[in-house]
Protein backbone atom coordinates (compact mmCIF):
# COMPACT_ATOMS: atom_id res chain seq x y z
CA UNK A 1 0.00 0.00 0.00
CA UNK A 2 1.50 3.41 -0.74
CA UNK A 3 0.66 5.21 2.34
CA UNK A 4 3.91 6.25 2.92
CA UNK A 5 4.38 7.15 -0.42
CA UNK A 6 1.12 9.51 -0.20
CA UNK A 7 2.43 10.87 2.89
CA UNK A 8 6.10 11.63 1.62
CA UNK A 9 4.30 13.44 -1.73
CA UNK A 10 2.32 15.69 0.58
CA UNK A 11 2.98 19.36 -0.87
CA UNK A 12 2.76 21.19 2.17
CA UNK A 13 4.10 20.90 5.93
CA UNK A 14 2.88 18.09 7.91
CA UNK A 15 3.53 20.36 11.32
CA UNK A 16 4.91 18.39 13.93
CA UNK A 17 2.70 15.13 13.43
CA UNK A 18 5.24 11.68 14.02
CA UNK A 19 5.12 10.54 10.35
CA UNK A 20 5.94 7.05 10.92
CA UNK A 21 3.34 6.81 13.27
CA UNK A 22 0.60 8.64 11.07
CA UNK A 23 1.15 5.93 8.46
CA UNK A 24 1.06 3.08 10.63
CA UNK A 25 -2.17 4.39 11.84
CA UNK A 26 -3.78 4.78 8.65
CA UNK A 27 -2.17 1.18 7.26
CA UNK A 28 -4.05 -0.30 10.91
CA UNK A 29 -7.20 1.36 11.15
CA UNK A 30 -7.94 -0.04 6.77
CA UNK A 31 -6.64 -3.32 8.05
CA UNK A 32 -8.71 -3.19 10.93
CA UNK A 33 -12.08 -1.95 8.64
CA UNK A 34 -11.45 -5.14 6.25
CA UNK A 35 -11.09 -7.60 9.01
CA UNK A 36 -14.53 -6.64 10.96
CA UNK A 37 -16.23 -6.31 7.52
CA UNK A 38 -14.97 -9.74 7.07
CA UNK A 39 -15.65 -11.01 10.62
CA UNK A 40 -18.76 -10.16 10.66
CA UNK A 41 -19.64 -11.76 7.63
CA UNK A 42 -18.34 -14.97 8.92
CA UNK A 43 -19.86 -14.72 11.61
CA UNK A 44 -23.01 -14.74 10.08
CA UNK A 45 -22.22 -18.06 8.25
CA UNK A 46 -21.61 -20.26 11.23
CA UNK A 47 -23.81 -22.78 12.33
CA UNK A 48 -27.79 -21.97 13.37
CA UNK A 49 -26.18 -22.91 16.99
CA UNK A 50 -23.54 -20.68 17.35
CA UNK A 51 -24.89 -17.81 15.64
CA UNK A 52 -27.17 -16.66 18.24
CA UNK A 53 -24.36 -16.46 20.45
CA UNK A 54 -22.33 -13.92 18.01
CA UNK A 55 -24.89 -11.16 17.72
CA UNK A 56 -23.12 -8.97 19.75
CA UNK A 57 -19.48 -9.49 18.28
CA UNK A 58 -21.17 -8.89 14.85
CA UNK A 59 -22.66 -5.69 15.87
CA UNK A 60 -19.08 -4.80 17.16
CA UNK A 61 -17.81 -5.87 13.70
CA UNK A 62 -19.72 -3.48 12.11
CA UNK A 63 -19.38 -0.39 14.28
CA UNK A 64 -15.56 -0.80 14.56
CA UNK A 65 -15.14 -1.36 10.49
CA UNK A 66 -17.31 1.65 9.79
CA UNK A 67 -15.01 4.08 12.94
CA UNK A 68 -11.59 2.99 11.43
CA UNK A 69 -12.52 3.60 7.84
CA UNK A 70 -13.85 7.27 9.00
CA UNK A 71 -10.57 7.61 11.02
CA UNK A 72 -8.45 6.29 8.61
CA UNK A 73 -10.00 8.84 6.20
CA UNK A 74 -9.39 11.64 8.70
CA UNK A 75 -6.07 11.06 9.00
CA UNK A 76 -5.46 10.79 5.24
CA UNK A 77 -6.23 14.50 5.42
CA UNK A 78 -3.89 16.91 6.84
CA UNK A 79 -4.81 20.38 4.81
CA UNK A 80 -6.80 22.74 7.46
CA UNK A 81 -6.01 20.41 9.97
CA UNK A 82 -7.66 20.08 13.37
CA UNK A 83 -5.84 18.33 16.15
CA UNK A 84 -8.74 18.55 18.63
CA UNK A 85 -10.77 16.90 15.82
CA UNK A 86 -8.29 14.12 15.11
CA UNK A 87 -7.44 13.44 18.71
CA UNK A 88 -11.53 12.69 19.65
CA UNK A 89 -11.65 10.74 16.28
CA UNK A 90 -8.91 8.74 17.46
CA UNK A 91 -10.19 7.84 20.94
CA UNK A 92 -13.26 7.03 19.75
CA UNK A 93 -11.63 4.53 17.24
CA UNK A 94 -9.33 3.12 20.54
CA UNK A 95 -12.52 2.35 22.12
CA UNK A 96 -14.20 0.61 19.66
CA UNK A 97 -11.23 -1.33 18.37
CA UNK A 98 -10.75 -2.04 22.01
CA UNK A 99 -14.34 -3.05 22.40
CA UNK A 100 -14.40 -5.25 19.78
CA UNK A 101 -10.70 -6.92 20.24
CA UNK A 102 -12.80 -7.83 23.45
CA UNK A 103 -15.88 -9.26 21.69
CA UNK A 104 -14.06 -11.37 19.67
CA UNK A 105 -11.56 -12.21 22.00
CA UNK A 106 -14.00 -14.53 23.37
CA UNK A 107 -15.10 -16.12 20.46
CA UNK A 108 -11.43 -16.94 19.28
CA UNK A 109 -10.84 -19.99 20.57
CA UNK A 110 -13.91 -21.47 18.64
CA UNK A 111 -13.54 -19.47 15.63
CA UNK A 112 -10.41 -18.46 13.74
CA UNK A 113 -11.84 -15.33 11.87
CA UNK A 114 -12.78 -14.22 15.48
CA UNK A 115 -8.84 -14.83 16.28
CA UNK A 116 -7.55 -13.35 13.50
CA UNK A 117 -9.84 -10.13 14.10
CA UNK A 118 -9.71 -9.69 17.61
CA UNK A 119 -5.19 -9.76 16.93
CA UNK A 120 -5.98 -6.60 13.94
CA UNK A 121 -8.14 -4.84 16.33
CA UNK A 122 -5.53 -4.41 19.06
CA UNK A 123 -3.12 -3.54 16.80
CA UNK A 124 -5.42 -0.65 15.52
CA UNK A 125 -5.93 -0.03 18.86
CA UNK A 126 -2.97 0.52 19.65
CA UNK A 127 -1.95 2.37 16.74
CA UNK A 128 -4.52 4.85 17.36
CA UNK A 129 -3.12 5.08 20.94
CA UNK A 130 0.13 5.84 20.00
CA UNK A 131 -0.53 8.37 17.29
CA UNK A 132 -2.67 10.45 20.49
CA UNK A 133 0.18 10.45 22.70
CA UNK A 134 2.72 11.56 19.71
CA UNK A 135 0.04 14.66 18.49
CA UNK A 136 1.27 15.90 22.18
CA UNK B 1 -37.63 9.27 5.47
CA UNK B 2 -38.42 5.74 7.43
CA UNK B 3 -36.12 6.38 10.58
CA UNK B 4 -38.60 6.84 13.26
CA UNK B 5 -40.38 3.68 11.65
CA UNK B 6 -37.46 1.57 11.67
CA UNK B 7 -36.71 2.57 15.13
CA UNK B 8 -40.45 1.56 16.21
CA UNK B 9 -39.87 -1.39 14.92
CA UNK B 10 -36.89 -2.86 16.17
CA UNK B 11 -37.48 -6.02 17.75
CA UNK B 12 -36.20 -5.53 21.17
CA UNK B 13 -35.70 -3.12 24.37
CA UNK B 14 -34.42 0.40 22.94
CA UNK B 15 -32.97 0.56 26.50
CA UNK B 16 -33.52 3.89 28.36
CA UNK B 17 -32.34 5.98 25.39
CA UNK B 18 -35.08 8.66 24.41
CA UNK B 19 -36.47 7.70 20.62
CA UNK B 20 -37.05 11.31 19.44
CA UNK B 21 -33.83 12.45 20.33
CA UNK B 22 -32.32 8.83 18.31
CA UNK B 23 -34.37 9.70 15.19
CA UNK B 24 -33.97 13.53 15.44
CA UNK B 25 -30.02 12.91 15.51
CA UNK B 26 -29.61 10.39 13.18
CA UNK B 27 -32.06 12.42 10.70
CA UNK B 28 -29.52 15.36 11.07
CA UNK B 29 -26.41 13.46 10.57
CA UNK B 30 -27.65 11.86 7.32
CA UNK B 31 -28.69 15.76 6.21
CA UNK B 32 -25.25 16.62 7.12
CA UNK B 33 -23.17 14.43 5.27
CA UNK B 34 -24.92 15.28 2.38
CA UNK B 35 -24.54 18.97 2.84
CA UNK B 36 -20.72 18.51 3.59
CA UNK B 37 -20.86 16.37 0.83
CA UNK B 38 -22.36 18.53 -1.55
CA UNK B 39 -21.06 22.11 0.04
CA UNK B 40 -17.35 20.51 -0.51
CA UNK B 41 -18.34 19.83 -4.63
CA UNK B 42 -20.02 23.97 -4.47
CA UNK B 43 -17.02 24.85 -3.24
CA UNK B 44 -14.85 23.54 -5.93
CA UNK B 45 -17.37 25.14 -8.83
CA UNK B 46 -15.78 28.71 -7.27
CA UNK B 47 -14.12 30.78 -9.27
CA UNK B 48 -10.49 30.93 -9.52
CA UNK B 49 -10.35 33.62 -6.78
CA UNK B 50 -11.91 32.28 -4.56
CA UNK B 51 -11.11 28.48 -4.51
CA UNK B 52 -7.93 29.21 -2.72
CA UNK B 53 -9.52 30.94 0.10
CA UNK B 54 -12.17 27.77 0.39
CA UNK B 55 -9.09 25.14 0.97
CA UNK B 56 -10.14 24.48 4.86
CA UNK B 57 -13.39 24.98 4.19
CA UNK B 58 -13.37 21.99 1.67
CA UNK B 59 -11.09 19.56 4.32
CA UNK B 60 -13.58 20.19 6.98
CA UNK B 61 -16.69 19.50 4.77
CA UNK B 62 -15.13 16.18 3.95
CA UNK B 63 -14.09 15.19 7.71
CA UNK B 64 -17.58 16.05 8.66
CA UNK B 65 -19.51 14.41 5.62
CA UNK B 66 -17.42 10.83 7.00
CA UNK B 67 -18.10 11.69 10.98
CA UNK B 68 -21.63 12.48 10.48
CA UNK B 69 -22.26 9.10 8.38
CA UNK B 70 -20.77 7.04 10.56
CA UNK B 71 -22.62 8.30 13.46
CA UNK B 72 -25.95 7.94 11.65
CA UNK B 73 -24.55 3.77 11.03
CA UNK B 74 -23.52 3.24 14.57
CA UNK B 75 -26.52 5.16 16.17
CA UNK B 76 -28.75 2.70 13.82
CA UNK B 77 -27.70 -0.21 15.68
CA UNK B 78 -29.10 -1.52 18.95
CA UNK B 79 -28.19 -4.75 19.17
CA UNK B 80 -24.86 -5.17 21.63
CA UNK B 81 -25.54 -1.58 22.84
CA UNK B 82 -22.18 -0.24 24.31
CA UNK B 83 -22.76 3.57 25.71
CA UNK B 84 -19.21 4.22 25.74
CA UNK B 85 -19.06 3.90 22.07
CA UNK B 86 -22.16 5.83 21.03
CA UNK B 87 -21.17 8.78 23.69
CA UNK B 88 -17.62 9.14 22.10
CA UNK B 89 -18.78 8.65 18.46
CA UNK B 90 -21.26 11.80 19.19
CA UNK B 91 -18.92 13.68 21.60
CA UNK B 92 -16.51 13.82 17.87
CA UNK B 93 -19.42 14.40 15.91
CA UNK B 94 -20.55 17.13 17.54
CA UNK B 95 -16.97 18.67 17.48
CA UNK B 96 -16.60 17.90 13.71
CA UNK B 97 -19.56 19.94 13.27
CA UNK B 98 -18.89 22.73 15.04
CA UNK B 99 -15.72 23.50 13.48
CA UNK B 100 -17.23 23.03 10.09
CA UNK B 101 -20.05 25.55 10.95
CA UNK B 102 -17.84 27.74 12.08
CA UNK B 103 -15.31 27.23 8.86
CA UNK B 104 -18.88 27.75 6.70
CA UNK B 105 -20.22 30.00 8.38
CA UNK B 106 -16.88 31.98 7.72
CA UNK B 107 -17.92 32.23 4.24
CA UNK B 108 -21.79 32.27 4.53
CA UNK B 109 -22.42 35.96 3.60
CA UNK B 110 -20.26 34.81 0.13
CA UNK B 111 -21.75 31.77 -0.62
CA UNK B 112 -25.28 30.71 -0.29
CA UNK B 113 -24.30 26.73 -0.38
CA UNK B 114 -22.08 27.47 2.84
CA UNK B 115 -24.82 29.03 4.64
CA UNK B 116 -27.13 26.27 4.21
CA UNK B 117 -24.09 24.45 5.17
CA UNK B 118 -23.51 25.98 7.82
CA UNK B 119 -26.87 25.66 9.57
CA UNK B 120 -27.04 21.93 8.98
CA UNK B 121 -24.27 21.60 11.16
CA UNK B 122 -25.55 23.75 14.02
CA UNK B 123 -28.81 21.29 13.97
CA UNK B 124 -26.56 18.43 14.18
CA UNK B 125 -24.33 19.24 16.37
CA UNK B 126 -27.49 20.51 18.97
CA UNK B 127 -28.66 17.19 17.81
CA UNK B 128 -25.52 15.23 18.85
CA UNK B 129 -25.13 17.62 22.13
CA UNK B 130 -28.73 16.36 23.36
CA UNK B 131 -28.52 13.10 22.84
CA UNK B 132 -25.34 12.58 24.51
CA UNK B 133 -27.11 14.26 27.31
CA UNK B 134 -30.06 11.95 27.50
CA UNK B 135 -27.45 9.05 27.91
CA UNK B 136 -26.79 10.00 31.30
CA UNK C 1 -33.24 17.46 4.62
CA UNK C 2 -31.72 20.59 2.45
CA UNK C 3 -30.58 18.28 -0.18
CA UNK C 4 -32.89 20.66 -2.75
CA UNK C 5 -31.21 24.01 -1.10
CA UNK C 6 -27.84 22.47 -1.63
CA UNK C 7 -28.74 21.54 -5.47
CA UNK C 8 -29.98 24.97 -5.79
CA UNK C 9 -27.07 26.92 -4.46
CA UNK C 10 -24.60 24.97 -6.66
CA UNK C 11 -22.37 27.65 -8.16
CA UNK C 12 -22.16 25.99 -11.94
CA UNK C 13 -24.43 24.64 -14.30
CA UNK C 14 -25.59 21.49 -13.49
CA UNK C 15 -25.74 20.30 -17.01
CA UNK C 16 -29.02 18.24 -18.37
CA UNK C 17 -29.56 16.13 -15.53
CA UNK C 18 -32.95 16.62 -13.75
CA UNK C 19 -32.92 18.20 -11.08
CA UNK C 20 -35.77 16.45 -9.52
CA UNK C 21 -35.04 13.48 -9.98
CA UNK C 22 -31.18 14.02 -8.79
CA UNK C 23 -32.87 15.15 -5.62
CA UNK C 24 -35.61 12.41 -5.34
CA UNK C 25 -32.44 9.77 -5.78
CA UNK C 26 -29.94 11.44 -3.36
CA UNK C 27 -32.89 11.23 -0.77
CA UNK C 28 -34.29 7.79 -1.22
CA UNK C 29 -30.50 6.56 -1.31
CA UNK C 30 -30.03 8.53 2.26
CA UNK C 31 -33.20 6.71 3.66
CA UNK C 32 -32.69 3.56 2.17
CA UNK C 33 -28.85 2.95 3.19
CA UNK C 34 -30.11 4.06 6.64
CA UNK C 35 -32.93 1.41 6.77
CA UNK C 36 -30.39 -1.14 6.01
CA UNK C 37 -28.72 -0.20 8.24
CA UNK C 38 -31.11 -0.70 10.65
CA UNK C 39 -32.78 -4.00 9.03
CA UNK C 40 -29.94 -5.39 9.41
CA UNK C 41 -29.64 -5.03 13.00
CA UNK C 42 -33.06 -5.49 13.83
CA UNK C 43 -33.02 -8.92 11.70
CA UNK C 44 -29.51 -9.41 14.80
CA UNK C 45 -32.25 -9.21 17.36
CA UNK C 46 -34.71 -11.22 16.17
CA UNK C 47 -35.48 -14.68 18.21
CA UNK C 48 -32.88 -17.92 18.20
CA UNK C 49 -35.11 -19.55 15.61
CA UNK C 50 -35.36 -16.66 13.02
CA UNK C 51 -32.02 -15.91 13.12
CA UNK C 52 -30.27 -18.35 10.74
CA UNK C 53 -33.56 -17.15 8.30
CA UNK C 54 -31.71 -13.89 8.13
CA UNK C 55 -28.61 -14.48 7.24
CA UNK C 56 -29.31 -13.60 3.99
CA UNK C 57 -31.27 -10.96 4.21
CA UNK C 58 -28.59 -9.14 6.94
CA UNK C 59 -26.16 -9.86 4.13
CA UNK C 60 -28.18 -7.78 1.39
CA UNK C 61 -28.83 -5.28 3.86
CA UNK C 62 -25.18 -5.01 4.46
CA UNK C 63 -24.39 -4.42 0.88
CA UNK C 64 -27.38 -2.64 0.24
CA UNK C 65 -26.46 0.19 2.91
CA UNK C 66 -22.88 0.45 1.53
CA UNK C 67 -23.36 1.33 -2.42
CA UNK C 68 -26.43 3.39 -1.54
CA UNK C 69 -24.37 5.99 0.46
CA UNK C 70 -21.72 5.72 -2.32
CA UNK C 71 -24.31 5.98 -4.89
CA UNK C 72 -25.92 9.31 -2.38
CA UNK C 73 -22.07 10.92 -2.63
CA UNK C 74 -21.36 10.38 -6.17
CA UNK C 75 -24.79 11.96 -6.85
CA UNK C 76 -24.24 14.77 -4.70
CA UNK C 77 -20.84 16.03 -6.68
CA UNK C 78 -21.40 17.50 -9.83
CA UNK C 79 -17.31 19.40 -10.38
CA UNK C 80 -15.52 17.13 -13.50
CA UNK C 81 -18.92 15.13 -13.75
CA UNK C 82 -18.99 11.67 -15.59
CA UNK C 83 -21.87 10.32 -16.84
CA UNK C 84 -20.28 7.16 -17.67
CA UNK C 85 -19.83 7.20 -13.84
CA UNK C 86 -22.92 8.14 -12.54
CA UNK C 87 -25.01 5.72 -14.83
CA UNK C 88 -22.87 2.38 -13.56
CA UNK C 89 -23.43 3.44 -9.88
CA UNK C 90 -27.16 3.87 -10.89
CA UNK C 91 -27.60 0.62 -12.41
CA UNK C 92 -25.24 -1.07 -9.32
CA UNK C 93 -27.35 1.11 -6.67
CA UNK C 94 -30.63 -0.80 -8.89
CA UNK C 95 -29.19 -3.86 -8.75
CA UNK C 96 -28.69 -4.20 -5.17
CA UNK C 97 -31.89 -2.48 -3.86
CA UNK C 98 -33.88 -4.62 -6.32
CA UNK C 99 -32.29 -7.83 -4.91
CA UNK C 100 -32.41 -6.17 -1.42
CA UNK C 101 -36.20 -5.52 -1.68
CA UNK C 102 -37.00 -8.85 -2.44
CA UNK C 103 -35.12 -10.60 0.11
CA UNK C 104 -36.65 -8.70 2.67
CA UNK C 105 -40.03 -9.08 0.81
CA UNK C 106 -39.72 -12.46 1.59
CA UNK C 107 -39.73 -11.48 5.71
CA UNK C 108 -41.98 -8.38 5.02
CA UNK C 109 -45.09 -10.48 6.90
CA UNK C 110 -43.14 -11.78 9.52
CA UNK C 111 -40.83 -8.54 10.61
CA UNK C 112 -42.00 -4.81 10.20
CA UNK C 113 -38.68 -3.97 9.72
CA UNK C 114 -38.22 -6.00 6.91
CA UNK C 115 -41.52 -4.96 5.18
CA UNK C 116 -40.72 -1.17 6.06
CA UNK C 117 -37.12 -1.70 4.58
CA UNK C 118 -38.50 -3.80 1.75
CA UNK C 119 -40.77 -1.07 0.38
CA UNK C 120 -37.92 1.94 1.06
CA UNK C 121 -35.27 -0.52 -1.07
CA UNK C 122 -38.27 -0.54 -3.77
CA UNK C 123 -38.13 3.30 -3.60
CA UNK C 124 -34.87 3.84 -3.86
CA UNK C 125 -34.67 0.99 -7.05
CA UNK C 126 -36.93 3.33 -8.71
CA UNK C 127 -35.30 6.65 -7.88
CA UNK C 128 -32.39 5.15 -9.46
CA UNK C 129 -34.09 4.05 -12.56
CA UNK C 130 -35.98 7.08 -13.01
CA UNK C 131 -32.40 9.00 -12.95
CA UNK C 132 -30.72 6.79 -15.15
CA UNK C 133 -33.09 6.62 -17.76
CA UNK C 134 -33.04 10.94 -17.54
CA UNK C 135 -29.29 10.79 -18.39
CA UNK C 136 -29.96 9.79 -21.83
CA UNK D 1 -3.02 -6.92 5.68
CA UNK D 2 -4.89 -9.87 7.34
CA UNK D 3 -6.95 -9.98 4.58
CA UNK D 4 -6.04 -13.21 2.81
CA UNK D 5 -6.25 -14.84 6.40
CA UNK D 6 -9.55 -13.74 6.88
CA UNK D 7 -10.49 -15.36 3.62
CA UNK D 8 -8.80 -18.50 4.74
CA UNK D 9 -10.66 -18.13 7.60
CA UNK D 10 -14.19 -18.28 6.09
CA UNK D 11 -16.45 -20.89 7.50
CA UNK D 12 -18.42 -22.00 4.61
CA UNK D 13 -17.54 -22.53 1.13
CA UNK D 14 -16.58 -19.58 -0.99
CA UNK D 15 -17.91 -21.15 -4.09
CA UNK D 16 -15.79 -20.86 -7.17
CA UNK D 17 -14.80 -17.54 -6.96
CA UNK D 18 -11.08 -17.27 -7.54
CA UNK D 19 -9.45 -16.48 -4.14
CA UNK D 20 -5.85 -15.03 -4.72
CA UNK D 21 -7.97 -12.53 -7.39
CA UNK D 22 -10.55 -12.15 -4.55
CA UNK D 23 -7.74 -11.19 -1.87
CA UNK D 24 -5.91 -8.98 -4.13
CA UNK D 25 -8.95 -7.23 -5.45
CA UNK D 26 -9.26 -6.20 -1.66
CA UNK D 27 -5.94 -5.25 -1.21
CA UNK D 28 -5.59 -2.95 -3.84
CA UNK D 29 -9.50 -1.18 -3.44
CA UNK D 30 -8.37 -0.17 0.52
CA UNK D 31 -4.93 1.26 -1.06
CA UNK D 32 -6.82 2.93 -3.75
CA UNK D 33 -9.77 4.39 -1.62
CA UNK D 34 -6.49 5.94 0.88
CA UNK D 35 -4.57 7.06 -2.30
CA UNK D 36 -7.50 8.99 -3.52
CA UNK D 37 -8.34 10.72 -0.62
CA UNK D 38 -4.97 11.28 0.44
CA UNK D 39 -4.28 12.86 -3.29
CA UNK D 40 -7.73 15.02 -3.00
CA UNK D 41 -6.15 16.41 0.44
CA UNK D 42 -2.59 16.85 -1.52
CA UNK D 43 -4.29 18.85 -4.58
CA UNK D 44 -5.91 21.27 -1.91
CA UNK D 45 -2.56 21.88 -0.95
CA UNK D 46 -0.88 23.00 -4.29
CA UNK D 47 -0.30 26.68 -4.63
CA UNK D 48 -3.14 29.16 -5.76
CA UNK D 49 -2.03 28.83 -9.57
CA UNK D 50 -2.35 25.18 -9.84
CA UNK D 51 -5.18 24.81 -7.74
CA UNK D 52 -8.03 25.83 -10.17
CA UNK D 53 -6.45 23.41 -12.48
CA UNK D 54 -6.85 20.53 -10.32
CA UNK D 55 -10.76 20.67 -9.56
CA UNK D 56 -11.66 17.80 -11.91
CA UNK D 57 -8.61 15.29 -10.67
CA UNK D 58 -9.90 16.13 -6.71
CA UNK D 59 -13.64 15.25 -7.60
CA UNK D 60 -12.41 12.39 -9.50
CA UNK D 61 -10.16 11.35 -5.88
CA UNK D 62 -13.42 11.54 -3.95
CA UNK D 63 -15.32 9.56 -6.26
CA UNK D 64 -13.01 7.04 -6.46
CA UNK D 65 -12.37 6.44 -3.25
CA UNK D 66 -16.05 5.96 -1.99
CA UNK D 67 -16.34 3.53 -4.65
CA UNK D 68 -13.22 1.70 -4.09
CA UNK D 69 -14.42 1.18 -0.14
CA UNK D 70 -17.83 0.14 -1.01
CA UNK D 71 -16.35 -2.17 -3.90
CA UNK D 72 -13.72 -3.61 -0.89
CA UNK D 73 -16.82 -3.74 1.62
CA UNK D 74 -18.89 -6.08 -0.97
CA UNK D 75 -15.83 -8.24 -1.84
CA UNK D 76 -15.40 -9.37 2.02
CA UNK D 77 -18.97 -10.24 2.47
CA UNK D 78 -19.58 -13.79 1.26
CA UNK D 79 -22.52 -14.92 2.71
CA UNK D 80 -25.78 -14.84 0.61
CA UNK D 81 -23.63 -14.29 -2.44
CA UNK D 82 -25.24 -12.51 -5.58
CA UNK D 83 -22.71 -12.52 -8.78
CA UNK D 84 -24.99 -10.04 -10.39
CA UNK D 85 -24.30 -7.45 -7.37
CA UNK D 86 -20.23 -8.24 -7.38
CA UNK D 87 -19.77 -8.10 -11.01
CA UNK D 88 -21.71 -4.62 -11.46
CA UNK D 89 -20.53 -3.26 -8.37
CA UNK D 90 -16.29 -4.01 -9.72
CA UNK D 91 -17.41 -2.88 -13.11
CA UNK D 92 -18.18 0.24 -11.68
CA UNK D 93 -15.54 0.31 -9.37
CA UNK D 94 -12.87 -0.61 -12.80
CA UNK D 95 -14.88 2.63 -14.52
CA UNK D 96 -14.17 5.24 -11.82
CA UNK D 97 -10.61 3.78 -11.30
CA UNK D 98 -9.61 4.33 -15.15
CA UNK D 99 -10.85 7.96 -15.15
CA UNK D 100 -9.62 8.84 -11.89
CA UNK D 101 -6.05 7.52 -13.68
CA UNK D 102 -6.31 9.36 -16.74
CA UNK D 103 -7.12 12.53 -15.09
CA UNK D 104 -4.60 11.84 -12.01
CA UNK D 105 -1.94 10.64 -14.72
CA UNK D 106 -2.49 14.14 -16.72
CA UNK D 107 -0.73 15.93 -13.53
CA UNK D 108 1.63 13.20 -12.93
CA UNK D 109 4.57 14.75 -14.16
CA UNK D 110 3.51 17.79 -12.39
CA UNK D 111 3.11 16.16 -9.02
CA UNK D 112 4.70 13.85 -7.23
CA UNK D 113 0.98 12.63 -5.16
CA UNK D 114 -0.85 12.20 -8.73
CA UNK D 115 1.84 9.98 -9.88
CA UNK D 116 1.53 7.66 -7.29
CA UNK D 117 -1.96 8.20 -7.21
CA UNK D 118 -2.44 7.02 -10.56
CA UNK D 119 -0.49 3.98 -10.62
CA UNK D 120 -2.45 2.99 -7.85
CA UNK D 121 -5.58 3.71 -9.96
CA UNK D 122 -4.35 1.69 -12.30
CA UNK D 123 -3.63 -1.31 -10.11
CA UNK D 124 -7.00 -1.48 -8.55
CA UNK D 125 -8.92 -1.44 -12.34
CA UNK D 126 -6.37 -4.08 -13.22
CA UNK D 127 -7.19 -6.33 -9.95
CA UNK D 128 -10.98 -5.10 -10.47
CA UNK D 129 -10.85 -6.39 -14.48
CA UNK D 130 -8.93 -9.68 -13.30
CA UNK D 131 -11.75 -10.80 -10.40
CA UNK D 132 -14.76 -9.59 -13.12
CA UNK D 133 -13.29 -11.76 -15.30
CA UNK D 134 -12.69 -14.95 -13.03
CA UNK D 135 -15.98 -14.48 -12.17
CA UNK D 136 -17.41 -16.10 -15.72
Amino acid sequence: MPVSDMVRSYPADLGEIDRDALVKCIEECLACAQSCTACADACLSESDEQLPMLRKCIRSNLDCADVCETTARVLSRHTGYDANITREVLQACATVCRSCADECGQHASQHEHCRVCAEQCRRCEEACNTLVTSLG
